[in-house]
């Protein structure tokens, strides 16, 4: 009696924005509601892979966390379990035995780890060397069986199945199914300068408690056309960022193909086509936003606590059973 | 107020011998009983180590794990905290936040793991890699102070302060005790073939279980001196095992170093000096194999379990005190 589990989640580094909406919360939102799924969706909150980047950087962790926890009601998550990693200690100790079955480089060949490596040499830290074995661990404490991954976090999950066999070859067992990547069709949303990924330090975010003076602000900053000045000049679709906003936040699909024409004939203002998107963005932001701080803190980590506390028992109880396989 | 607390520990590979006996079951029973330390004498069986080496080793454990337990009762270890490292997932946490501290050029640069590297080069597995990190939050986990090593196992304990330094610096605390090696000054006792150290697949090893029997033919298949053929010839006591061995066991020390220049001179036979050796190895291990198999099953791991608990509430209060540090 095979039951699936899907696994998501998120590391606690900054306030969740539209990028995150559109790439992984909508799809959790349907992903919650299927019944295919007999388990809740389980949300793991990251905290100990803070780390792995920068320790300076758990100084915000527990602020992250709420801001997790407000968005995610926000947007009306039902039905999900809310994990804490650091609440759920043996994620660690399962790392530990799945360590004793990958070589050094064998981990180091990982694309993330190679990029990163090419950065710092050898200066890297172990707990970055060790973030593969450590998020097959968070994968397979809780017998998780789907997993909604971009195409660039293919690679892991393949290394993780990778680690299943091994396991089972060498523990003459057969106790994991494999890790299937739910992949997300959903596509990556630019920051609003067009040029890089959302994120705070460059101010080109729109979160999702943002005011309406703030969309406003953001989506008329938006990158379009330099050489398209007049009304009337022919303007350039490609790399127009308001485009690829509007292609993602305008429900009319065939309205947004006939602005398309209009603007590279010519006679179509941004300043037009801005004010439409704002009122798209708004109409995304303003329900969540209404919800954001409905909820209070205690109210929040309560709801953490109580779907960690399940998830500790969970773990505790399948550790016992992987453990029964190694030492027998 | 700070209290200091002794480490001690063993990996369960195999049953124990009087290489053990003499090299720290005998110190730990004089630690035991130091009224100095506060806490009882913790002693940490380190389970999951032994895959580090070899996953398939771990078949065996279950059955050592009993060896280990047999061995401290029977030799009259009291006031003692026997715990089992697999039983305190909390150990395997701390680490993995430890492993954000060090780099992996760092980790290989510990003298066990070089002389690994040597012969399986990056084939080396994880899990050994990350030894150093893992033994250190074995001892910070109980805030442990005081570990008793032999001369080779100090460059470890220097690595583990040096962690706690950093762990300091980036955490902004100081809540960790350095560590101080408490040096072994008993002796290595060689195997019976005077060559190598005492193992199960050499069967150069005396048991703390023996009977008379082994102990007589492991005493009289021992190496002394070849030349020494006749009673009267002059024999060698450099490199000679029973000497050695009657140096560790010989109560009278005069008595050893008058045998040792009648020896030198010549009329001195081997039988007799294997019979008076004989004598004393079976005094010391016939009180310990008497009490060897005095406990059951059940009330070993009893035993195990309610030190275990224990140190699962202990590591558990440290960890959330070392999480308050780590995410403010």
């Amino acid at each position: 009696m095979n039951t699936r589990t899907i696994l998501s989640g998120d590391r606690p580094t900054g306030k969740l924005h539209l990028g995150h909406y559109v790439g992984s919360l909508t799809s959790r939102l349907s992903l919650s509601q299927q019944a295919t799924y007999s388990n809740p969706l389980k949300i793991l909150i990251a905290d100990t892979q803070v780390l792995n980047n920068d320790v300076s950087k758990s100084e915000h962790v527990k602020a992250n966390i709420l801001h997790l926890m407000r968005a995610y009601n926000a947007i009306g998550l039902k039905n999900c379990q809310f994990i804490l990693q650091s609440e759920i200690p043996y994620i660690f100790e399962l790392g530990t035995y799945l360590s004793n079955l990958v070589a050094l480089n064998h981990n180091l060949r990982n694309p993330t780890l190679k990029s990163e490596r090419q950065m710092y040499g050898d200066n890297l830290n172990m707990g970055f060397v060790n973030y593969p074995i450590m998020q097959t661990a968070d994968i397979l404490i809780f017998n998780a069986t789907d997993v909604p991954v971009g195409e660039d976090q293919v690679p892991i999950l393949l290394y993780g199945n990778d680690l299943i066999d091994k396991f089972h070859f060498n523990f003459n067992c057969n106790i994991f199914q494999k890790i299937t990547p739910i992949l997300s069709s959903s596509p990556r949303l630019i920051g609003v300068d067009g040029k890089n990924k959302m994120s705070k330090s460059l101010d080109n975010a729109i979160y999702l408690d943002s005011t309406d003076e703030d969309i406003y602000q953001k989506v008329f900053s938006m990158y379009t056309d330099p050489k398209h000045i007049h009304v009337s000049d022919p303007g350039q679709v490609e790399g127009n960022v308001v485009f690829m906003y509007l292609d993602v936040f305008h429900s009319d699909k065939e309205e947004v193909n006939d602005l398309k024409k209009q603007y590279q004939k010519g006679g179509l203002g941004d300043v037009k086509l801005k004010k439409m998107l704002f009122e798209d963005i708004k109409n995304v932001i303003a329900p969540i936003r209404e919800h954001y701080y409905n909820l209070s803190d205690e109210t929040l980590l309560a709801q953490l606590q109580e779907g960690s506390e399940m998830a500790f028992e969970e773990a505790r109880d399948n550790i016992k059973r992987i453990k029964s396989f190694i030492f027998r």
